[in-house]
């Protein structure tokens, strides 16, 4: 159990991300959520990222509707942009918001449409139509400070908006990646990432939890990636967090989900990514 | 078509609630929010509630999930609570944002449970279980205070949670009188209260648009409630209405969604509420 004390040196901003299989699990969400609000009596801000988790691609099953995935993204259609829109934006963020708040943390919940804080465009790819998927234009890091200043602890859900009216479906680790960026690129000091999984780490190993990989370099990244020695959907979550470092972010950690806390003091959990 | 200019008087904080058949119908919902955009531009601040609208009935039915009714308020079991949660807190409540977000507002959508605003209980009655159904407890009015003041316009939808991690649902109509209710008596100056829906007002005649009633005082309206010359799902929004008025909240319209800016602009249509 971490106490409020070790926490008290941190003095940073830190964006959060939480995979959707921790959402998926009750105890795993319960413990994240209490170990966040161990975070919220620091000194330390913080915003946190949240997935889907599988109960988007449930829902659509129960309502008939095809969920589609094509590179480990979902396909969205008018359909299931609604149905993402209900789940994300409505049922997870509610959860997250209801559970935070009940642990006395003034959890506030967003898409990228409230407070116009992440604008994005339809994704334009030469041969696949995405649909409703939207690509990162602007993170309005003004609104994000005007929230923290006032106390709230933002929780986004992974939405966007077009600007003209459509909310659109975009991946957390961007979200995540894209705020932390914007955040340190606009003047915030240490601005840290850490995306929270329901593995210990990158793995050298995917089915061995002890072959956790303790940093990783870009040149490292680059050699897994031609290699193919990680699993696939690592990759992105990876050039994620190099574009994150390049940006001016200052650490970036990939963790389980229950050594949030640990991460944060600088014990040696999880992956670190370096440039 | 307002201008501007015309609103440029105002010096009022107005919360407007608006009726579940507006946000069903996209035309009186563009228009609506179009109205809303020329009243952010003028010096008035204002919060918006919406209702639910059908689509969480139509959802439920599509699930299998059996709608209750008990004195035109949804019984809301686990099953329900997650539709309302994902209908009400995130389809709906995204539409109204990203559609204000578009025409200029800087529109941010809550529930209850975000920044801890609306807090409630399960609602205790002698011989109904109205399972998650929230009677309202507490409004935070420094919270709503504090996102006003950082230029945000707030959208609420018809939830607020129990401060133990439970979403609940509560009637828009009265969420909307109890946030007039809350900031008159916090001290706010000339708090006002609109109720739009698809009548003109409060009806004579319910099937004849041109029987509005003008003005309505709290001994006119006992007299209704005794001779059943009022629809039945009006009642609860007039005590609404009384309930404000006698927490301080200078005045309080019944008007056609299309009318807002009227009312707001002192004309003489829909129905003024008076002790």
């Amino acid at each position: 159990m971490k106490t409020l004390q070790t926490l008290q040196t941190l003095k940073t901003l830190t964006v959060i991300k939480i995979g959707g299989n921790v959402i998926d699990s009750e105890v795993a969400l319960t413990r994240f959520l209490g170990d966040l609000s161990i975070l919220d009596r620091s000194e330390s801000q913080w915003i946190l990222v949240h997935g889907g988790g599988k109960i988007a691609t449930d829902l659509a099953k129960r309502l008939g509707v095809e969920a589609q995935m094509v590179d480990g993204r979902r396909i969205t259609d008018a359909a299931m942009l609604e149905i993402v829109t209900m789940v994300y934006g409505g049922l997870v963020n509610k959860r997250v918001v209801a559970g935070l708040q009940a642990k006395g943390v003034n959890a506030l919940g967003l898409t990228g449409a409230d407070g116009n804080i992440i604008t994005a465009h339809k994704r334009k790819h030469p041969t696949t139509d995405y649909g409703f998927v939207g690509d990162i234009d602007t993170v309005n890091t003004a609104q994000i400070r005007a929230l923290l200043d006032a106390g709230f602890s933002p929780i986004l859900s992974p939405l966007t908006h077009d600007t003209f009216g459509t909310m659109l479906n975009t991946n957390a680790d961007t979200i995540a990646a894209a705020l932390a960026c914007a955040l340190a690129m606009s003047g915030e000091r240490n601005v840290r990432l850490v995306y929270c999984f329901e593995k210990k780490g990158v793995l050298r190993n995917v089915d061995n939890e002890h072959s956790t990989i303790p940093t990783l370099s870009a040149i490292e990244i680059e050699y897994l990636r031609v290699s193919g020695a990680v699993a696939k959907g690592m990759l992105p979550k990876l050039d994620n967090a190099l574009d994150a470092l390049r940006s001016g972010v200052e650490t970036v950690h990939i963790c389980h989900s229950d050594e949030i806390l640990s991460v944060l003091q600088g014990e040696q959990c999880g992956t670190k990514i370096t440039l």
